[in-house]
């Protein structure tokens, strides 16, 4: 059986999505790095990406992410998932994350 | 007879363009409408744009955009003008700047 409960972790609607808070938030090498690993494969957590920064800098930067809706979060436990907000990005925006996962390398 | 100058407005080169400041040079919606403008025309002045910002402000965002490759500015007289640097940025990023434009409306 499962508890219906209000997400603790906010996360813009699909019409509420900005290209201009969308490019700030993939405006980062780090948050760059983010994404494109998270286009690769399944929820991962902030530690599983290695990134040369704090903890601390690190869920910043998944904050930022999540704010402007590139990524959603949820909690399983004492862990933090992220996943690509691919089909709202590719709805709103068609083509831009591949473009820029493309430029990325 | 044309008088050879040092170029008193420094641009980084195309092989310098680094997508993460490109990205953030466009993630602001006074500067996507100053480049969808560019894109649309031959150099334009800052005033030209008429953005509801005051003239320090709108030279700050040309500036923004400049050091970060997205477009280069000439001095003529006393106008500074500006070119979208469309063959660079396409050179470097193929489809991001045509991707972004159609996203910006």
């Amino acid at each position: 059986m499962t508890t219906k409960t209000l997400d603790p972790i906010p996360h813009p609607a699909r019409e509420e999505l900005e290209l201009a808070a969308v490019l700030h938030a993939l405006s980062d090498p780090m948050r760059l790095r983010i994404v494109a690993g998270l286009a690769r494969g399944d929820a991962r957590s902030c530690v599983s990406f290695s990134l040369p920064v704090t903890k601390s800098t690190c869920t910043h930067h998944f904050k930022v992410l999540r704010e402007a809706g590139v990524i959603r979060q949820r909690q399983e436990g004492t862990a933090r998932l992220n996943t690509l907000r691919r089909d709202d990005l590719d709805a709103r925006f068609p083509g831009l994350l591949d473009t820029i996962l493309s430029a990325a390398g």
